[in-house]
């Protein structure tokens, strides 16, 4: 069962975003930016384009309205989107503020935040959803 | 007109990989490595989060067999998207064979193909799809 799984079945806490039967949102708790949010699928897949047909069709989605709500809260040009999956055997898109090209670059320092500051981003989001 | 839309209106040759009514894929001519795919729909947006709701759900639909077939000619661990979107203004999504997190990085030095070479990577992907 991989982290995802256990957080989709609330074994493990997380700061959630948005949920529905196929997908889960919350937020990255190794921020590159301040609103940076995975975005889940509710089956345990490797790769992103090995999911089924109808997940590929929903993903982008279910994930219109987080980022729509993301790029309202925080200080950025746009929103990114990207897969990388090499961590967690669990097919998950990355939503990510961004204002220059190497800003979605893994390599750069995680933010640290504390659960406070973390509560602070999920409700600025929340409350442009 | 972006440059995209040049490609697809064919006023700008590509290396084409695959077309439908609402999407392009096409080489990157500025590949990151040999594969490297954008996923262009055929309307003028510049951000990917403002495409339709019916160009979101078809996306990665259309890009999962392009993907399937990178990862085939290739030599990687799995096949990453991302989009990005501040060089051009016109949403695409890239396709990119990766074998670790940085590979994904556009600071990267770019491939620098020759045309046969393009050629061969076209040929190569189009006989895996």
């Amino acid at each position: 069962m991989t982290i995802f799984s256990k957080i989709i079945a609330r074994e493990i806490p997380c700061y959630l975003i948005a949920e529905n039967e196929n997908f889960i949102a919350f937020l990255d708790v190794f921020p590159l930016q301040k609103g940076h949010v995975l975005v889940v699928p509710k089956i345990e897949i490797d790769k992103v384009f090995d999911l089924p047909i109808n997940y590929l069709a929903e993903m982008l989605v279910f994930a219109q309205p987080i980022a729509k709500a993301i790029e309202k809260s925080f200080n950025c040009n746009r929103v990114s989107m990207l897969t990388v999956g090499l961590e967690v055997p669990h097919a998950h898109l990355h939503l990510l503020p961004i204002n220059a090209s190497h800003d979605i670059e893994f390599s750069n320092k995680k933010l640290q935040l504390s659960k406070q500051e973390f509560i602070e981003v999920q409700q600025l989001i929340l409350g442009n959803l």
